[in-house]
């Protein structure tokens, strides 16, 4: 649905860029890594998204014509502009697997290019990774309460404008079974579904000759929508009608839906009206402001509930609406670079880097990735990152390397993963975490080091860069 | 840069198509009107926008090839998908001039179209004019503490995906002065503005060098970021020395850019300091976690800022992240059509409607605007829509319809308004809104009440549903 252009990027990537070109540094290698410092949703950790829509975005990015006959208005020169007019990115992309578990601070993806080319595609990087890692580690949440229900996604009509596209899909990886968004149904291959709405109900004079014609016209995955006048009273006794006209015909009404009201007492209230009419097997679908916490109280209450339908709060991720991954410069024109920051936590990191998952025996996570320079095979001492005395032993595990490379000379070397791969994957890597980093409430910190060699070339630097005045 | 193709929709609008299609209903005449309840951040007004690009959006929207083929594989029959192979919009729509203050539950829009068109339809209406009014709402809200100060929109790195794309196009209705979205500024005419990130300085063995460089490639307009290592001993001397340089050269350093720190404290030092070196012409620009809060501070604590660079807080509308506009049906099938709930606040209202605002012999709003059915040319009492004894006398102020049509049998039927146009006359409309409304804590509340004949008629109709029980 996107046609995705270079001008999708942020005015000052090609102020910069021009001057890289005019004073002959475009073409230096520069690494720059892409992390965030905060897990949102003060959770436990985070669901890595969007790599397979960026890399593809990327493979095919360069300015149109209308882009750089656009740009002359501006203070660019025409080598430039003819420059940018030939754009294609050729540089090489190192990330973690789509649909791992990350945690802040460590480098989840890292751009290794000539500077121009790694400037001009941070916007587009931080925007598809940013938003839909976001979104999948919201679904994450979500289905970790509501275990073997059906989880859809209804946000599209307040979703942030187009951004609902790819929260959407982002919401499949983190373990969703449907979304009513059709044309990413469409594009990635996602069940869509949806039945009806109050309007149609609205729409005849009664509730009954409605669900008839609903029934009659779309008798496979019916499901009626049970609250438009009175959910009890009227909603279930006509659904209940329908149900029998329709077992009369071979059919059977899938589910009934709830939009309103205190759902934990009308699931349970309904399931009783069902069951006493014999209709065991029509399921209760839900919907209305759910989120994480809404559906965890509702599996508590023992609401019998099947089918979850999340709507906007999922989609805008709500409470936090961003996530604050940026992408820092590590090193270039052949020399490690870092920025400075009054607290050390702002502090970047030099060099390409590698992250160092602890495995135990089993295979499960210990709850510690080391960041090391790419060079060093294995870590033994794990440090802190900011607090100088706290350090960690990691030398008798099982290290696994998260950063394997996904592009090379602009060209992508992984697979089309298609979604549900994608979503198998994350699933197995989440089970491979202890709870205690899963809860919502205060839970445990996975803790994320540096090598002691990294530790060493940052603090030089730091050194270096204080005593320097610049 | 969006192909929007009729796929953008929910599923349950083609699941009621069908239906509507095959029981004959399709061409029946509905009206669905659009409106919100809540005004986002607990403020006293909204700024409606997303009109336009909606509107341009409508009149060309189909289901392609692909989107038909693709929807063969659920459970529609060919007839009808021969149908929406041919589907185009061809309703009339009343709405609000986009860029106008409005308020809660009254109609801002108003849709008239064949059932099966005005449901299609739903999804992207809601989707484009949530987001926008909620964006150009918050845009507002930063430009009113903001006064004569410039400022600038820099959010597309942490947006909810391309919905970075509206909102920064939102934010200029709101009273922003320029973005550094570049294919925003390209599609809108929108001044684009950006300088250097601090990747930029890091790239160089010294913060003078990267200056100096930056200054000679991008001498107009150029802005130094001047806190990568250190503000005052670094930053700002090295900035002071480059700006002489440039003076040297007939140049004029634009501005200095603060990222990070306490942004009263430093710009205030940094005024002193290029003052004292006689570049009071030098502008200072800040950005990091800025809001209306953040700006109403630093401006209460007089911190000499010229220029404010507003990122995620804008772009994703925090904190709400979503404006909860609906889509209700008034009217089909000849007839008024009503969706009751258990509380009056969620039934909606009737029939075709027309909304006056109340205007005094100034022109200024007093602070009332009424629904009334849209045969009314003038409402005399105005009812509170949920509290039956509240009600208010209106008939002797200036009554100004505020709804038109802006789209007549699927052809836009109003001009293109710049974005320009549209910015001034949301400011000129909030001009006229008093204070009371505008401040951020406990704003007066804008009445907005029901005509005497809408109340009967709801009445009836939630009298005869009561009692029929459907």
């Amino acid at each position: 649905m996107f046609n995705f252009t270079a001008t999708y990027t942020d005015m000052y990537q090609l102020s910069m860029a021009q001057v890289y070109f005019k004073k002959g540094k475009k073409d230096e290698l520069a690494i720059f890594d892409y992390y965030f410092r905060k897990i949102p949703y003060n959770g436990g950790y985070a669901i890595f998204a969007g790599l397979g829509d960026l890399l593809k975005t990327i493979e095919t990015l360069t300015f149109s014509k209308e882009d750089i006959e656009y740009l002359t208005q501006y203070d660019f020169e025409p080598d430039f502009l003819a420059y940018l007019r030939t754009f294609k990115f050729s540089g090489t992309i190192y990330s973690v697997q789509e649909g791992d578990v990350v945690f802040q601070t460590q480098p989840i993806l890292q751009v290794e290019a000539s500077m121009v080319e790694a400037q001009i595609i941070e916007t587009i990087l931080l925007n598809l990774l940013n938003f839909q890692t976001l979104i999948a580690t919201k679904a994450s949440r979500v289905a970790m309460v509501a275990k073997d229900k059906t989880l859809l996604d209804f946000g599209l009509r307040r979703a942030q404008g187009p951004g609902g596209y790819f929260a959407s899909k982002a919401a499949m990886i983190g373990g969703f079974h449907g979304t009513s968004n059709v044309i990413v149904g469409r594009d990635y291959n996602i069940p869509i579904s949806g039945t009806m709405a109050h309007s149609f109900v609205q729409s005849y004079d009664t509730e009954l000759e409605a669900f008839r014609d609903f029934a009659e016209c779309r008798p496979k995955k019916c499901v009626l929508l049970v609250d438009t006048y009175n959910t009890l009273k009227s909603g279930i006794p006509n659904a209940i009608t329908v149900a029998k006209e329709m077992e009369t015909k071979g059919q059977q009404l899938l589910a009934i839906r709830l939009d309103s009201g205190d759902l934990a007492y009308y699931a349970k209230q309904c399931r009783k009206l069902l069951d006493a009419a014999g209709l065991a097997y029509v399921k209760i679908a839900v919907s209305n402001q759910l989120d994480e916490f809404v559906i965890k109280s509702l599996k508590e209450q023992e609401a019998p509930i099947d089918i979850y339908g999340v709507g906007t709060n999922l989609v805008i991720g709500k409470p936090n609406g961003a996530l604050d991954g940026v992408y820092k410069l590590a090193y270039s024109s052949g020399k490690p670079r870092i920025k400075i920051s009054e607290s050390l936590i702002k502090t970047t990191l030099p060099y390409r880097k590698q992250v160092y998952r602890m495995n135990d025996e089993n295979g499960k996570f210990i709850g510690a990735d080391a960041i090391a320079i790419h060079t060093e095979e294995k870590v033994d001492l794990m440090h802190h990152p900011y607090e100088p005395y706290k350090q960690l032993e990691v030398g008798a595990y099982k290290q696994e390397p998260l950063l394997t490379p996904v592009m090379e000379n602009g060209k992508k070397t992984i697979p089309d993963y298609s979604l549900n791969e994608i979503a198998a994957y994350s699933k197995e890597r989440l089970s491979h975490l202890l709870t205690e980093y899963k809860r919502f409430d205060n839970p445990h910190i996975y803790k994320v080091g540096i090598s002691s060699l990294l530790k060493k070339e940052r603090d030089m630097l730091i050194a270096l860069y204080k005593t320097d005045k610049n």
